[in-house]
């Protein structure tokens, strides 16, 4: 979706590619979905002179968000089409391609190496020659960077005129390779090694260059500030913030100390506009500042105290004095609630735009503040459809006077788009389709709660059953598939296999943050440095606790579900508690940080270092014994790139030693993201695994029940 | 165990090695227990002399025959020590250790190339220098020779004066390399590459050597005969037949032709003595023939037509006439049953010893036959302890005056000493411990019956429960664990997990020697020819009807297990019944003979040609809809190097496909032969599974009951 002054273009349910002009109130189709089916694109994007389209085939996902791809261009006007293929190559597989800013400026990225073209004739440039599979990373993510730094494979950013390309150039030499092994497909299935730094183990070495584009290419390094230069460290964040120059944000290794420069891209000079230090780790590294036009004033949420209530992120107006590194700090808003994002800053009316948890941690409403006077913020999003919109996420146009708001639930998501001149909205999507579906089935009820736990109430999701009695007795699932810093207490719109599991086998679902989740300040974010597993598992138990006053639940039945991380807490609370759970189903666990990534493992739990007892007491793999009497059931992808299989074959291994029961579901050859009919296999399994766990047991039990499960 | 011509040495079931007079009756220790303690040592091997032993430590299994270990020598006398290693390594892990065949002749091999040492404190020589890992084999079996052809990890044997060595050099560089990933033990664990020629794949290239180890070293090349010169070929047995004459075997790829050559390895000139030729497959390749001792004789086991009955395995005596490859042949035995093994040929009484089925099948007894007048023959073990011997196993000494008889069943193994001279039985092991440990146990019960099925009558082997009432119902699992040529229904000794099954749960157990078993005859052995999975399969069916007209089994209640070549039968036998079994497991399973050894899958299915419906017909992944409603458990070590992980990914991933439920159980980084504590998990899985799969329901089944099994 793009919005110009007065055009927006989305692509809408139907499949055609749409071009609105919210003033003449004029839809063109720049594109009808017929031709989707034709070239059978996976992937589409438009040029930025709208003249072109770069399709893309075959993609086949990498990691959560790379994906290799074959593309073509497709000209509108004269319907022809060709490859993109670097000089020499067809047939062309590539791990990146996208219109850059301006006309038809095209980069893609083969073989490790960025290639660029001024325009869809052209010759393609190949900008870098140091790539090399596995080893160096040019303008694109390695696994690490794509997972725990940049929260994306893209690693490289165009200046707003075009003439101008950031990139990132990884060097991951030293770091050692993960295989993931292969089963199927051919005689002799071949695995894949690729580098995966694991805690304690040599990180890629990063470096940041800007290639200047038009007239001969000439590549600059822009260099870490002074105190991190011989530090190992990470690059988290890179903006532009005018034709020449960006905002770079350096991290060291200890994720405790985070430096954010601004460089100028002809010189290379780069300059301190802000630090940020802590004891424990620094979180939303990946946060772009807004800049004003000029450079001399920006904005940045930053955790700031809220009295006893501990730090909340909140927006600070940072305004060069005298000299670049000196600013003037002011802080536009403050309670205890946080800013998630800033939007937009429309420098002409001194507007802030920006969402936040102002009224619940569970909601995002889009909100104005003034960046003068007494800086009054007003709700843009507060009042739009109640009943069904209090999540909601927002893109501003580059005039700021269109708002798309994408209302993400608790309804059915929607997207409308709000004319900030003439207040006016028009529906962009209102999922009709999605709407009409959900009517005629039996959705479960939601309640939300807290649970009072030290200084913290803990936001608590309770999915009931539709025909719910108090008077009957159910039996209770805890989905934990969270992370920490992340939310499962929220208005977001879901519906997913537990959503089955409630309203068809009358399942009660509870989901809790626990501390050391996100969005509700970081005393509570911060409560698990250093104790994974520790008092986020204790609040699991004071959960269960807090619902089993519940007469309706069957203290009897309850479950666990969890998943990555939440699989981890799982295990965890499986292993310290003794018939407090009837079963659980671990999916993908972690079950030693050590074998997990470097940059995750060392925000929590430090570096392992020759006494690696932190590592060593968050593990799941120690005294397993307690594993023997327990119903459980394992879930892993044979290739998950991200959490690898060894956690479970460990686990495993250590649970046959024992003698522990267990049952197991592997999907060869599938990643952290299953494919659709694993996924489809998954929630069967899982369905009915709950539903015989929970089921109401009409007979007093036979002394063989518990082992059922195998 | 040894014999000499008085002598026998033997360890004891104290852990002694003793040395038993046989003439004097006088008992020696020439080792004793607390040695083996002492040194932890794994195996141990005593020179030709006496004097030394070869302790084997830290012994790890590679396949199923091979292992790696560090090797010492130890004086008897002096009780000294020390380490055999290679020159210039230390703590050196070798392929094969061994003492040679006179004094203290030593050989060794270590990564892939043969060392030779005169005597204990000699120099080693370096006999072969080509040896490179996972490429060429000097004197040791590759993965395909060591399972398929030699069925010994050993590709080296000595003239019976220790002056030569012959061995074999397998070239494995075409054949391509299959990867056994692991997954745990490190924090980045590595997989084991390692040549596996799957049915179609390039085989490794077989050269037969032979070194001259008494002064200057020489190594000769014994050719194949002219007709399988340039022809793909196997060399399936080398037997010395006097100091300076071999006898060797060389078979055809697709094993139907197979040559008998006497091979002079002083000049290299190989004469054909015997040939063999079938227009299906040729059986028993390593059988040693047994020569006289001026080589004008030899005696083989080879198919001879019994009338109608088809051709049956017989002793052959081929005597030389004018020419050594002209042979006057006679046969010394004859009937429906075969000659299993031939023992011992005693030239000056003209005695031939040899094991068979005469009697019965499920038998083996000793003869001896006379190779003269009408070769009268004689029984030697009939009458002995009829009621707990029935299956023999026999070692004859140099001298030919005594045999060590191995009872193996029906009752517990005991080993006999028995003197042709005295007529004397000594037992060397009456198996006391287990007699003792077996007389307070609920031990099956066991029954013996045929299954009539077009020409044949197949063996059916009935364990029933101690307290077993033909009133009461019972569960049925059949048990399918053996290959095609193999047997399962024999007087052999055997308590498994099955037994437990039967002992405690009160389950039936049946196993059934389907068509393609072995040891009943060609005909019934060539009825898989081109057809695995089909008339065995029919068997299977045919079996369990038969078992039905029985009052006492449960219809409701037939399980089946199986392992390798049997788990592929048990789920080729789900997949075409609807819903006559009730579970099933299946441990190891093939999946589809493409995935499989060359030398096993084309022997049954041939060359997998571009037309290879053969191979698709008899593939486990086709139409795996019918596993949909099955309840199936699936059982695989992720390191199995014999039947690749592989093929069970291959079924799940197409069963998750199609929605199929199942449950597995993985055992990470386990082989073929599973590790003590998997196979004790093992064994508690099976029997919880089936346990819970054949108890009798008590009440009329729940809708749900059916999809329980997860």
């Amino acid at each position: 979706m793009r919005t110009s002054y007065s055009e927006v273009i989305y692509r809408n349910s139907d499949g055609h590619v749409i071009k609105f002009n919210i003033v003449t109130n004029e839809t063109e189709v720049l594109l009808s979905n017929t031709t989707f089916i034709n070239f059978n694109v996976d992937k589409y994007s438009l040029s930025p002179d709208l003249k072109y389209v770069l399709f893309a085939y075959d993609v086949k996902q990498v990691y959560r968000h790379s994906y290799m791809a074959s593309y073509s261009i497709y000209n509108i006007h004269t319907r022809e089409v060709w490859a993109l293929d670097p000089p020499e190559v067809g047939n062309s597989v590539l791990q990146y391609a996208a219109w850059g800013v301006q006309g038809q400026q095209l980069m893609y990225i083969f073989e490790n190496n960025i290639y660029y073209q001024s325009d869809v004739k052209s010759n393609s440039l190949r900008l870098t020659s140091s790539g090399k599979e596995g080893v160096i990373f040019n303008g694109i993510a390695d696994w690490i960077y794509e997972e725990e730094i940049l929260e994306t494979h893209v690693a490289h950013w165009w200046s707003p005129d075009g003439e101008r390309l950031a990139f990132l150039v990884l060097n991951d030499s030293l770091v050692p390779n993960m295989v993931l092994p292969r089963f199927t497909g051919t005689t002799y299935p071949r695995g894949k090694h690729y580098p995966y730094p694991k805690a304690g183990q040599p990180n890629p070495v990063v470096k940041l260059f800007v290639v200047n584009l038009y007239g001969p290419t000439h590549t600059l390094e822009l260099v870490p500030p002074e105190v991190l230069k011989l530090r190992e460290h990470y690059v988290t964040m890179v903006k532009w913030i005018s034709k020449t120059k960006t905002a770079v944000r350096w991290m060291n290794r200890a994720q405790n100390i985070s430096i954010l420069t601004v460089c100028d891209t002809t010189t290379g000079a780069c300059v301190t506009r802000h630090e940020e230090s802590s004891e424990l780790w620094l979180s939303k590294q990946t946060q772009e500042p807004v800049f004003s036009r000029d450079g001399s004033r920006f904005f940045l949420t930053v955790p700031v105290k809220q009295g006893g209530r501990g730090e909340f992120h909140h927006i600070a107006m940072f305004t060069s004095q005298f000299r670049a590194d000196q600013n003037e700090v002011r802080h536009l808003t403050s309670g205890n609630w946080e800013v998630t994002r800033i939007v937009a800053y429309d420098e002409n009316s001194d507007n802030l735009y920006f969402l936040s948890t102002e009224g619940s941690p569970r909601r995002r409403q889009l909100y104005s503040v003034k960046t003068v006077g007494l800086f009054p913020r007003r709700c843009l999003t507060c009042d739009l459809n109640k009943a069904h919109c209090l999540y909601f996420d927002a893109d501003i146009s580059p005039s700021h006077q269109q708002i798309i708001l994408k209302c993400q639930g608790p309804g059915a998501p929607t997207v409308m788009l709000h004319s900030l001149d003439t207040s006016n909205y028009y529906i962009l999507e209102n999922n009709s389709l999605l709407k009409s579906a959900l009517r005629f089935k039996r959705i479960h009820l939601t309640e939300f709660r807290t649970v009072p736990i030290e200084h913290f109430d803990l936001p608590l999701k309770i999915l009931y059953p539709p025909d719910f009695s108090e008077s009957k007795h159910y039996g209770l699932l805890f989905v934990m598939d969270s992370a920490p810093g992340g939310q499962l207490v929220s208005e977001q719109f879901s519906v997913d296999w537990d959503s089955v599991l409630v309203s068809s086998h009358s399942v009660v679902v509870a989901r809790l943050d626990a501390r050391g989740s996100g969005f509700q300040g970081q005393r509570l974010l911060h409560e698990l440095h250093h104790r994974l597993g520790t008092v986020d598992l204790q609040d699991h138990i004071t959960a269960v606790e807090y619902m089993l006053k519940f007469p309706f639940i069957d203290r009897t039945r309850i479950a666990l579900f969890g998943k990555g991380y939440g699989a981890y807490l799982a295990l965890m609370l499986m292993k310290s508690t003794d018939s407090l759970f009837k079963c659980a189903c671990a999916m993908s666990p972690v079950t030693d940080w050590k074998l997990y990534a470097s940059a995750f493992s060392e925000r929590y739990l430090g570096l392992p270092l020759r006494d690696d007892s932190r590592y060593q007491f968050s593990s799941v793999l120690q005294n397993v014994q307690a594993f023997r009497d327990q119903t459980l059931m394992l879930v892993h992808g044979t290739a998950d790139a991200n959490i690898h299989f060894q956690h479970t074959a460990e686990l495993v291994k250590n649970l046959v030693k024992v003698g522990a029961n267990y049952s197991m579901q592997i999907y060869p050859d599938e990643g952290h993201v299953l494919s659709e009919p694993s996924l489809h296999h998954l929630h069967s399994t899982l369905t009915s695994f709950y539903r015989d766990c929970l089921k109401e047991e009409l007979l007093p039990p036979s002394e063989e029940e518990e082992e059922e499960e195998e």
